[in-house]
């Protein structure tokens, strides 16, 4: 059985029948829409000819933008791209990035009831093409934008790297108002779209008494709330999920109920007019990030000779093959500043409990505490941006700058 | 303030109050033994002198081995080593590695009461000094128990990559009888030990109906019930947690409520008798393990050349920077198997959706589905293995041998 673009089919799998548009095959695989606007990947095997059309919701837009409000406060929203601004071309079934920050005030009317948006787009990217020195164009995007007078700063971002450029913003920025990083998992056309409410949430954050780097994005599977994730203590832990961003190692630094937009921060939350607007966006981007496994061979520390940094994802308390522990003391001799974090996704490595760690401290390696591996890259490449002498590097590292090393401590007893 | 070893401390953080022996300190950070039996890293600032003395509790053996009752079923414990098998040196504070499979038996005379034993040890290691040759020999030593007449065998191992293991060990062999993985993050002579409860559960699980290849470790942080995790769907999700273990994208394939030690399995898990004993022992272990990361120099790849196969963690639904592509085909056009899986914790790649992946497939990559990063390089070595054409390895790889690819596709919608 072969299908063609915009067949209705029909999908048994285990006790589940389900019903979309069949979009591309190959190596008898099927991508299929679902009538919930969800992709998914199945045999082609699976799928047999459904008599009727599904009916795919066209994308909203609206022919005005809306009117801006000169009475309520003045938000900014920085477009970089990603899916919360793409629409699915329905020929190949694939997601483009091509609403700028204008265009998602106009899909998403709510917005204009919130707050008065300057819209900037430094760039128009899929995430998967970030890169440091977009970081640090995105700060000073941020810091001209708090400059200007924003009450609030939204960020929309590709969800996939979401992450790191939060946390990368996160180090480069002291700001007194709400950065909020907002992301959409599907875009806008589909109908199980978490884009507008993404959105709304995060305009209610960035006027809230917020005052720090988060990420805004669906809590739970239900439109009922948005969590606001400290940007570096944040993972999206599944590829496609709405929910799919979760804080590591702690609670949300707050919530925003939907669609009363009601936002409530957490104890320990850095509120509005707490730090002074300061950007420091020096960043050594010469860094990386290796996860070991075992049976690796050591000579792919070698990929790393020269650099100025390298953070190891060891297993458990942050430990790796005897037999690499030679060359990682090479590249530190050779100048390489190496960070040790631990492919567990929660906890704290801890060197000092079994031999390998501590010949892994012999050799100079700095112990990366409950920071993930992820952010343990970015912090240092803006830590070795920034310290001149080792000794100040490794009291960075080593020093909880923006959360990433904050850990609820009682949680481990 | 500097403190020697044993002295009693106290620890005040935030609105918590520890009290706990005083290990080692290095570079401002003190590792402290706290009553509880748990080891913390502090700062050294947080640690003040405590008056009394903190009571040690001494390692617990029993002078004779327990008899074994020739009327109970006969179970193999294959020992590999780690924390389940090891004792803390409270001169330096360290973990070492010193039992046997006999001590075992001997310091957790519960386990008399459920089966006889008989006891191997092929090596005695650290488990992050595992590698895909001690995963064969240990596949082969599983298979001489089992022909020997073992009802069930527990392996135990270190728990840093003990998935690694039991994924090699599961893809390797056809099992009838269970084959259980047990290890314990937290070793014999501390209070808080896991070390007896996990162990007795896996003898309550190898003479269960079980019939698959597990990890048996604590369900939650009480000393209720352990979980029987699929050995390809399991993650160690903290670095120090009693149930740092869990089931990714899938519940557990069984449950065994302590003290009783009633086996619970679930609807699809394997059962004993299911499948004949057979042995593929055949691994290609030059593959290797990458995550993609922002600002990632393509150059890194190079690390990889003339490897048999190489597994890509990348972003979202597996993506990587566009200017890698090159870089990857390379590889490909080379003759190396590269295989895109997710640093997402979970659901699949689906390469077909945006531009970034579908250049991936059009370079050769093939999808690695739900596979979590670490099983797809351990079975990929496996495939490599074992088949001789490369359609064959890509059909393997796509096909659901383990379980790797089960998924609770429904979960997504």
């Amino acid at each position: 059985m072969t299908f063609s673009n915009n067949d209705p089919v029909n999908i048994a799998f285990a006790d589940l029948n389900l019903h979309g548009i069949y979009i591309s095959g190959s190596d008898g695989n099927a991508v299929v829409k679902l009538s919930s606007g969800y992709n998914i990947c199945v045999p082609e095997s699976l799928c047999t000819p459904a008599p009727e059309r599904s009916t795919a919701q066209p994308p909203h837009t609206a022919a005005e933008p809306p009117k801006q409000d000169a009475n309520l406060p003045l938000l900014s929203i920085i477009s970089t791209g990603g899916t919360i601004a793409s629409t699915v071309d329905y020929r190949t079934g694939a997601v483009s990035s091509k609403f700028t920050a204008d265009d998602i005030i106009r899909s998403i009317p709510e917005l204009a009831g919130i707050a008065r948006y300057h819209t900037a787009q430094p760039f128009n990217i899929l995430s998967e093409n970030m890169n440091p020195a977009m970081w640090q164009e995105l700060a000073r995007a941020v810091r001209d934008e708090i400059t200007a007078g924003a009450t609030g700063v939204i960020v929309t971002h590709g969800t996939d790297t979401m992450l790191y450029s939060a946390a990368a913003v996160s180090f480069m920025l002291e700001t007194p108002v709400p950065v909020i990083f907002v992301g959409a998992q599907r875009s806008a056309d589909r109908p199980s779209s978490d884009n507008a409410m993404n959105a709304i949430c995060s305009a209610k954050a960035a006027i809230s008494d917020l005052g720090e780097v988060v990420v805004c994005m669906h809590a739970t599977s239900d439109d009922v709330e948005c969590a606001l994730h400290r940007a570096t203590r944040v993972r999206k832990n599944h590829t496609s999920r709405r929910d799919a961003f979760q804080s590591i190692g702690r609670a949300p630094v707050g919530m925003v109920s939907y669609p009363d937009g009601a936002v409530t921060l957490g104890k320990d939350t850095v509120l509005r007019g707490t730090r002074e607007l300061r950007l420091f966006d020096r960043l050594d981007s010469h860094c990386g990030l290796l996860q070991y496994y075992p049976g690796m061979d050591p000579a792919v520390f070698d990929a790393f000779r020269g650099y100025a940094g390298l953070v190891i994802a060891g297993t458990g308390l942050g430990h790796v093959g005897t037999d690499c522990i030679a060359k990682i003391a090479a590249l530190i001799a050779a100048g390489t500043f190496v960070v040790m974090t631990s492919q567990c996704q929660a906890g704290s490595v801890c060197d000092r409990v079994y031999e390998t760690g501590r010949d892994l401290l012999d050799a100079g390696v700095v112990e990366g505490g409950s920071m993930l591996p992820e952010v343990a890259l970015v912090k240092l490449m803006w830590v070795l941006g920034n310290a001149t002498r080792r000794e100040d590097a490794v009291r960075m590292m080593q020093t909880n700058l923006k959360g990433e090393l904050d850990y609820d401590l009682w949680r481990e007893m």
